[in-house]
């Protein structure tokens, strides 16, 4: 950093600013002990009480912990200033079975889909899809037009069934097991995205009226899919922390008798960005086998978590073909190749039999195309770069949070992913910031979208998938005002001052 | 034709064989005026015997037909040896609404489906999917590698709903207003196949119960589509020459009040190859409106028919909304590719809904290249050329049908496409044939496979869509000693000699 006195802010806060950039990069990793006083005053010629400040003011901006006698050490982000999230009790699940909660999802989420997409929308923050840059589409492409090359029927050839090809089954498996999975190759079935292939397990389980039970808050998607079946969502408490209550799913067993399925998202969950436990993953299969539940898991963001210990998915205790697995290439390889695949445990021919019925054979094409690229050393490599791109980008979205939003705000920062879930102020409405945000050129993801029964109405889903601009740090200040404004306009708070 | 003496044929025989390869291969069209017997005996120097024995011989295969006073015509194979297929009876629907003929028919084609791919098969006959020759694979891997170098992200970028792409929106309502149909751009929604339309068509006007009127025979895929959604097929008869039957429709609405569809494809039925006259089509378009029917068109096949008016789309007759046009390019331009379109008439936006829930957006890639296929210049070239080549390939297996069959056969030459749906002799069972079939490595379709009801055991759908090679020609050969067997083996037959 080259440091001059003219026109610039205080010499404590440069160098604070200039230890910031370096934990948001991860040059400074969470966990390293920071320079003490001593080694900054040498290092960098400051006096005591500037290099004091600079830990300070670190140290109040969420950045280091200080451990008494030991010494700062750098600290995940956003925990200081901002409390964790809180989490849905677990000792209720939702309340819904009596009827009118289970119908209109669709029509509400499409007209806020359809209201986002007719806006002017010039900062999209609210859907969960990772930016072009995040990706390395000129490999893909290559890859592409190589089978194009190579294979000149490839577009033009008919397939019989199954429809999957062979060398993508072979790749996948190999892929799986590297997760701990054991599939054979002849299991894997080719589908479009993961939505079709959690769509395909609904049906292959479960019939009209039956009941689902499915992570609260979760995706809005998994609540259309359920719906557009004419299935009833049960909605099970879930902590940001460990994922779906156990407790919650055993009182819900007990009194909901066509209860036919669990859907979980174990890794990076959408949208609390829960990583499940191993010991609760081992519960929840062996809970799935005693009551005879399937049990749907939809893997999609494993690959984005940021953990030096593997991660594996539900499958892997899987011994009875309680497990339906589902996992897709939308978020770790090609948005735009919409790949991915499935194993439906002892439910897998029904499931064959569907796919079939409703949408045959997919292109040779895509899955080739998915097969080479994942077996490739290039992959990995992708996966790390863009793990450590949206880390960075996620850390300043969280500081952009702890400065713009008011006191009262709280998130848990996920440990990888594309989101943020962050619980608003009491008192402060999701839909109004959603409606006032979108006048101003900004889409978020508000919270009751994800889920049927009205909750989360203070909660609200960012995306980390953009590049962190300018503009995006504007836009959250932006968001930050609007909530400040609609706090200010509460009632409770207006009676309060 | 250079003729010689020695070791051949009669001179009558070669010449009949000249004129039978050049109608064959539509030198010589179907309505064409032959040379008259003066007229032969002058450009081949051949006696009056001879001239008339060629005539005779050919119009005795059924190549020519004889008009007193006026001449020799060309005519369309099989019409002579062959009889017209019997149309099931249209006064009575069959009887399917106790329940329990409703199920099964996905295990029992996944059974035949499994059965015909566990086995070697050499010859497949079976499948009505054109051969990778009858496509130009070269121009869509142009076009492919082309779009993957202009577009850098075209894999990597995420979508917004809608999903579908605007240059494939104009590209799909331009073609669609040359057959007639009017559809605005942002009307047009992408599917995979033509499968996925027709399943989302289905989800939008019924729920479970619900009863859908299907023709019968019909393509299995359908009938496992309506059970796959636990839905209720009743079967309406439909005949080769005009399509479902009118009458047994009507008497099917005032019975069956759950009622909520009927679906047809117009154009090059699937299995019977009926082509529906306009006047048909708009009484079916009134009927559905009147009764508020959801009338769902299967156009899949309409490029391949072979007439020199131009065949217009039930949805050429919708003025309220009441026609879902399902379309894909399977058929006709790239069975590989897996693109699709529909527009759902007044159900579309519930169809956007659903296919957004189900199976979300669709590959930009193979959108813009279908679009730009479909947009050239090349694209109507290569129409005629498959329709050429299909129609040899179909006259030829007429041919190979008329001289390997036994007598009391009978087909009905379809006006175009990919099949020949065969009547067998009485006695005969599709499903013996199939199995012995299957032994030697000839993959044929069962009549029962177009059926909830068991009927059609004495039909059989064969393709056309392979070269006529000599292995083709032997397999003719061997089924039809097959059905001969069969024949003889019959009791009532036995019984009779």
């Amino acid at each position: 950093m080259a440091v001059s006195s003219r026109d610039l802010p205080p010499l404590y806060r440069q160098w604070a600013e200039h230890y910031r950039q370096a934990m948001v990069a991860g040059t400074l990793p969470v966990g390293l002990r920071m320079p003490s006083v001593r080694e900054l005053m040498q290092r960098h010629s400051v006096s005591l009480s500037t290099a004091l400040q600079v830990l300070r003011t670190l140290e109040a901006e969420g950045y280091l912990e200080a451990r008494p006698r030991v010494g700062y050490f750098v600290r995940a982000p956003g925990a200081a200033g901002l409390g964790e999230t809180t989490d849905p009790d677990p000792s209720i699940p939702v309340p819904q079975l009596n009827g009118t909660e289970f119908v209109g999802i669709n029509e509400r989420i499409s007209w806020l889909l359809e209201q986002g997409r007719l806006a002017d929308v010039r900062i999209d923050l609210g859907s969960a899809m990772p930016a072009p840059e995040l990706f390395d589409g000129p490999a893909l492409n290559r890859h592409g037009v190589a089978l194009l090359r190579e294979f000149p029927d490839i577009l033009v050839q008919g397939h019989s069934r199954p429809g999957t090809h062979p060398l993508f089954q072979a790749a996948m498996a190999r892929r799986a097991l590297e997760s701990g999975v054991q599939v054979a190759p002849q299991d894997v079935m080719s589908t479009l995205g993961n939505s079709e292939a959690v769509n395909l397990a609904l049906s292959a389980v479960a019939e009209s009226g039956d009941v689902i039970a499915v992570e609260s808050p979760t995706f809005y998607g998994l609540l259309q899919a359920v719906e557009a079946q004419n299935l009833r969502a049960l909605e099970i408490p879930s902590s940001s922390r460990t994922g779906i209550s156990l407790e919650a799913l055993e009182l819900a067993v007990q009194q909901e008798p066509r209860l036919k399925a669990v859907v979980v998202v174990p890794h990076l969950q959408m949208p609390n960005g829960a990583l499940m436990p191993d010991e609760h993953k081992a519960r929840l299969v062996d809970f799935c086998v005693r009551h005879q539940l399937a049990l749907i898991e939809d893997d999609i963001y494993r690959e984005l978590v940021e953990r030096n210990e593997p991660q594996r998915p539900l499958k892997a205790w899987d011994r009875h073909g309680q497990v339906i697995y589902c996992v897709s290439f939308n978020k770790t390889l090609a948005p735009g190749l919409r790949q991915g695949w499935m194993n439906g445990g002892r439910w897998h021919t029904r499931i064959h039999m569907l796919k079939f019925a409703k949408t045959r054979n997919m292109q040779v094409w895509a899955q080739l195309l998915a097969a080479r690229a994942v077996e490739s050393a290039a992959y990995d490599r992708h996966l790390r770069r863009m793990r450590q791109v949206l880390r960075q980008q996620r850390e300043r979205s969280v500081q952009a949070v702890a400065r713009y939003f008011p006191v009262g705000t709280r998130l848990s920062v996920p440990a990888g992913g594309l989101s943020l879930w962050i619980e608003l102020p009491p008192g402060v409405s999701s839909s109004q910031l959603f409606e006032q945000a979108l006048a101003l050129g900004i889409r978020v993801a508000p919270g009751p979208m994800f889920s049927n029964s009205g909750r989360y109405e203070r909660f609200l889903r960012l995306s980390c998938g953009l590049p962190f601009t300018p503009d995006v740090e504007a836009a959250y200040a932006t968001l930050g005002g609007l909530v400040q404004s609609l706090l200010e306009a509460d009632p409770l708070q207006r009676s309060a001052a």
